[in-house]
Order: structure tokens, then C-alpha cells, then sequence
């Protein structure tokens, strides 16, 4: 082998993106000391997604001081990925991890987040890579939006930065004030989730209760968020609510496409065009991907069948290495994906077999690559 | 792939060797459609053990009546493999399916293996394979024996048929009678444990309790073993109560020392030699063998070494696939296995585990070979 690729998604709960490659990466060394590796952590959206984008193609971290979840003065970073395209997480200024213990997703703020947009545009950024993931706010965008310049009114004509429970306060939004800085800025959000606005599947239903919302708060949240939707809709022109991928972060999703008109995609897509994913192929032997469990379910654009598909192109090898694999697997080797492989070794349940899993596909791996030295498929 | 041979041992309490043989033989087939395919499944000495090498070798099977464990009439079989060579299961006459709910190893016989020993023997064959696994009996071979014209006397120099609560009574035993037919015939019994006669580790204290006995009987049956070797050794003047395997199937293992002379041996090298295995692999592209959990005491002689030995003289690949893959398994890797593969595919307890181990075999072995088909290892 002269050139592999390794680009899994994490399996969730035992080992992250960039800890899979670097593990399978090592293995393929033992074997095939000259092969050239090219690994590609895949990042969520969620914390890490920033390192991840780092790592596949270099670049730099840029540090800002900004707001944090309540309007506190923080320190977090952003990436800058080559001269005009930034990486930020949502995490690293409304992450729910910032708020361990005083979760309320009725008074935390994206604020921070329109700060650092702006901090990234001002650094002449054209293209802004946004992860939604790990949010702790529910405010539909709208501090991101403050942050931005865009005005929030209530009913008495008194500006103010909305947070989750005070949605249903705002009677006016005038987005004219938004900073020039950001004309000609196109801002991709990364969602891998297909929930709308507001409603039982919602942003509120069916992810505050993780950030610390109680069944009342929940109905609040949902209320305020229908309100936002609809003086998005009188105010802006626009119809956001049902979008898939609307509800996610809080209706982060919801706010980027209204405010910012941002493009959201699956995590996997914008992983893929960002490392040029079809020009890094070329030439290699074999693709290495994987994720927690593959199943029927994975068809729907999770990481295996996004590498898979664009991979089958070229008509490069995929090979999947993966926690579980469950049935109706049939489709996925139709996706482009050639073999799957389980890292389980024993016959052990989950909560066992987690704890070895890093071990586990390090052996996985090398049986699969002593295998492949046997070379016994030719006819 | 032009040539595979397909040598596992069975997976305890899931798939026997012939099942494992047909899924890996069948998805061989499915992927190399003009592949030679070689199964051999493995004998372990117990039930099903005539059947594996008619697979593996043909050949045929011959009924005979003999004696049941309580010396009851029935028809069991034995095979003729070859002009000269036939294969004895013990447990078809003396096995612990014969007795069940009526388990007494004080009182059962291998009577009728000394019948269906002769029955071999004036069939012309000179080479008789016993597979010593899966009694009901303890009688130290002293029915077959007595089958075979050996004769035990008590104190009172009565001839008798000793059974395991007899042993006891055993004051002399005369060899001289034995059956003139049986000159020049040898007999290789198969045995996987290395078990001696009596004691802490012998027959009656390892296994009895399996075969219904309680721990006053153990005692006993102890007892009688021990008495047995005394005899043995004054009256024949050999000492076999300390060979390996010895105590092997109610110290039959001992009996067929004493009174026969026979060859103890691991079953996998009884199975090597019978099908010829070095002349067997010759030009296979690899073989795939395969055991219920392979880990640091496989080197002990058992199959999956005992097959890759061989086959790493010829330079032959050896895959192993396998239930559970334990830990110190580098010393494997030494003895000849290229490369290991276990077949679970969700995390999950063995007691789920077991009850689809067929598909997560074929699923795995499918892997395997659509790996195979990628060719990635060459340089």
C-alpha cells in the first residue's frame, strides 16, 4: 500500500475522530512503513470540531475574548484554515459544558458567537464554517444576531438582546444595522440533525430538557421560539421554521438562515468539501472509515455512506471499522463501502466492551492488515 | 483463490466443525466460484466424531449390535475410512445421551466398545482410531477389555465384568485369553485432556460428577481406579496410571493402555495424520481454521496450532477465525497463524451471542473475502 486514507467519524462514548485515526494510522505504519497517510478526523459540529479541521488541513487558532452563555467575559478560540475560511464552534462560547451546574437554556446566550463571526470576518475570512453542536442556549440565534448588529425591539420600542425566555417579547426586528463587514461573508452551518423550529420535534421539545429545561420551560421555549418564527416571517420575509435542521443548537439553525442566510449541511458534506476530499483520494490504495454502529440507519448521509458514495466515483476501496454492525447492511455495500469489520473480540455487552475499544481496534486492525499482506485474492 | 482447506474445531455449545466447514465452504464459493474447496472438519474424540473424518475422507459406515451401558442390546456404528482403518466413537455405545436421566457411572460399561472393536478387527481392519469423549462410564476399559477376551477374576476367582463400583473387587486380571484376531492391530485413541488415572486430578474426581456421581461415589470410583493400577501392575507389569490422558473417558484411556497397548494422542494430530494434511495443503492458497476462544493456552496442542504448525512448514497462510479472541495471543501468531478474526459483531453477552453465531460466521467470513478481493497489500 502507498497511500492510504483514514477518515472515520467517532464512536460515540469510547473514542474520538482524531483518536481512531491516529490508532489506525500507527497499525498501518507497522506494516507498510513508507505508505503515506492521510488522516482526516471528521468533526461533528460539537467541541473538537475546530482541532478536527486543524488537523485534516492545517491552519491557525485564532483566540478572542467574547461573551460567554450569560454574558460573562471568556477567552475561546476559532480556527483559520487557510487565508479566507474560518472554523467556529458554537461550543466554544455557548457550549453546554461552560454552564456544568447552572444549566438554563431560558437565559444563555449566543452572543458570543456573533462575536466571534464578526472577529473572523474582520480577519478578512470570506467563507465561515459554523458546528452547531453542544449548545447550551435556546434562543434561536437571536444573540448571534445582536452580536451581528441586528436590532431586537419590544412592545414598548426598547431594544434588547433576547435569550430563550424572552422570545416571546420581541414585537420588531430591524436586521439594517447588520455589520457591513459581513457582505460577501457566506457562513456554513454544520448540522448532522433534521429537526425543525418549533413543535413537538422542535428545538425545544426534543433537546432543552438535556440543557437543563423542565417540562414548563420546555412549553415556554417552544412558545417563544413559534413567536420568533413568526415575526421572522412579518418582519424578514422569510419562512424558516420548517427547514430541516432548523431546531438545531437552541434554533441556532433557525437564526443563521433567517440573519445570516447560511447554508446548513450535513457535518460529513462540509468535512468532505472543505479537505477537497475528491482530489485527497487520488491515487490511494484504500479508504479506512468507520463509525460507532452501522446499520440500516447509516444510509442516511452519516459518515460512512458520505465517504462512501464519493469515494465509489473514483472507485477507491472503502473499508468500514466499526463498533457494532447491525442488519440491513445490504445498502451500504451498494453506498460504495466494500467490506465492515467489528472491533468487537469478545463476546462482552457494550458497557464491558467500551472500556477495550481502543485496544480492540488496534487489533481489529492489525488481524486485517496482516491478512492483507497474505494477498491471497488474486484469481 | 484456487484452493482453501477448511480445517476448525467446533465451537463449544454453538456450531460443530461440519457446520463451520459448510458457511466458510459456501461463502469461499460465493466469492471464488472455481475455488477448490478442501473441508476437513476436526473429530474431537466424542460424538459426531465418525461422521468428521467420513467428511473429511469418505468411506463407510457399519452398523453393528453390541452392548449398551447397562449391558442392554442396541446398534450403534463405526466407520471404515480407508481398506485398513476404521473410527470408533465410545459414545455411541457407552455415551452419556445413551443414560441420560439414569446416570450412573458405578454401574455403566464400555462393554460394547470391546464389540465393536472386534467387530472392527475381524472386518480386517488393522488400524483402529477410538474416540475416547462424552462416556457415561468409569470402569477404567475393563468392559472392552473383557470384550476383547481379557478376563477378571475376584477373590473368590470367579470371573467377572467389572463396572465402576466393582473395581474393587478385581483380584487378578489374565490377558492371555485376549483375541488372537487383534495381533497386529493397533489402536491410536483419541484424547484432548491430559487427565491421569486417580487422584485429585484423575477420573473420578474430574469428571465422575458429570456422569452422576456424587461425592461418596467419587470416592469409590477413586478408589476402584486406583485398585485397578495396582492390579495392573502386578499382574501385567506396566505402570499406567501417570501417562497423560490416562484418565481420559472414566480412565478408559488407562484401559486401553494396559490391555491394548494403544497410542494415546491429541485428536487434531490423529486428524492431520488420517487425512494426510501435508499432502492435503499442498498448493492451497491459505486455510482457514478456527476455535470457540483462542488465547494464550491454544498453544497447548489445540487445533488451531496444531494446523498452523504444519501448515508454517509448507509456508502455507493460516487464518484463523474464531469465537472469542482472548489475551497473550502473540505466541499464536509465532506457531503459524497469520492472521486471527473473531466473529462477533455487536457488543453483546455470550448467552445473546451464541444464538447467532451462524450469521455473525457467514457475515464475517463474507468480510473477509470481499476484503480479500481488494488486493491492497501488494507494495
Amino acid at each position: 500500500m502507498k497511500k492510504v486514507v483514514i477518515i472515520p467519524d467517532s464512536f460515540k462514548g469510547t473514542m474520538s475522530s482524531k483518536e481512531i485515526c491516529d490508532i489506525i494510522g500507527r497499525t498501518v505504519k507497522k506494516y507498510y512503513p513508507d505508505c503515506n497517510i492521510v488522516s482526516v478526523p471528521v468533526a461533528d459540529g460539537g467541541e473538537g470540531s475546530v482541532d478536527c479541521f486543524l488537523t485534516a488541513v492545517g491552519g491557525k487558532k485564532v483566540y478572542v475574548d467574547v461573551k460567554g452563555p450569560y454574558f460573562e467575559n471568556i477567552r475561546a478560540y476559532y480556527g483559520i484554515i487557510d487565508q479566507d475560511t474560518a472554523v467556529i464552534e458554537m461550543a466554544s462560547c455557548a457550549g453546554l459544558p461552560l454552564v456544568e451546574g447552572r444549566e438554563n437554556p431560558m437565559k444563555t446566550t449566543t452572543y458570543g458567537v456573533g462575536q466571534m463571526i464578526l472577529h473572523a470576518a474582520s480577519n478578512g475570512c470570506k467563507k465561515i464554517i459554523l458546528g452547531l453542536g453542544g449548545s447550551c442556549t435556546n434562543d434561536g440565534g437571536t444573540g448571534a444576531a445582536a452580536a451581528l448588529g441586528v436590532k431586537f425591539f419590544n412592545d414598548k420600542n426598547e431594544e434588547f438582546v433576547p435569550v430563550g425566555g424572552t422570545l416571546k417579547d420581541i414585537a420588531k426586528i430591524d436586521i439594517s444595522g447588520k455589520a457591513n463587514i459581513l457582505d460577501g461573508v457566506s457562513i456554513t452551518a454544520m448540522c448532522d440533525i433534521d429537526n425543525v423550529m418549533y413543535g413537538s420535534s422542535g428545538a425545544a421539545f426534543v433537546f432543552a430538557p438535556q440543557k437543563g429545561a423542565d417540562e414548563k420551560m420546555v412549553k415556554e421555549l417552544d412558545n417563544g421560539l413559534m413567536h420568533l418564527s413568526d415575526v421572522i416571517e412579518s418582519d424578514l420575509g422569510v419562512h424558516v421554521s420548517n427547514v430541516p435542521g432548523a431546531g438545531a443548537a437552541g434554533a441556532m439553525g433557525a437564526g443563521m438562515l433567517a440573519f445570516c442566510n447560511a447554508e446548513l449541511k450535513m457535518g460529513i458534506q462540509v468535512v468532505l468539501d472543505t479537505v477537497n476530499f475528491d482530489k485527497l483520494i487520488e491515487d490511494a490504495d484504500v479508504i479506512f472509515t468507520g463509525e460507532g454502529k452501522i446499520d440500516g440507519q447509516s444510509l442516511r448521509g452519516k459518515v460512512v455512506v458520505g465517504v462512501a458514495r464519493r469515494a465509489k466515483k473514483q472507485g477507491i476501496p472503502v473499508v468500514a471499522i466499526v463498533g457494532d454492525i447491525g442488519d440491513d447492511i445490504d445498502g451500504i455495500y451498494d453506498m460504495g463501502v466494500n467490506s465492515i469489520f467489528s472491533i468487537n473480540r469478545v463476546a462482552l455487552p457494550f458497557e464491558q466492551a467500551r472500556k477495550r475499544s481502543k485496544s480492540d481496534l488496534e487489533s481489529t486492525v492489525d488481524s486485517l492488515l496482516r491478512f492483507s499482506k497474505l494477498n491471497i485474492g488474486q484469481d
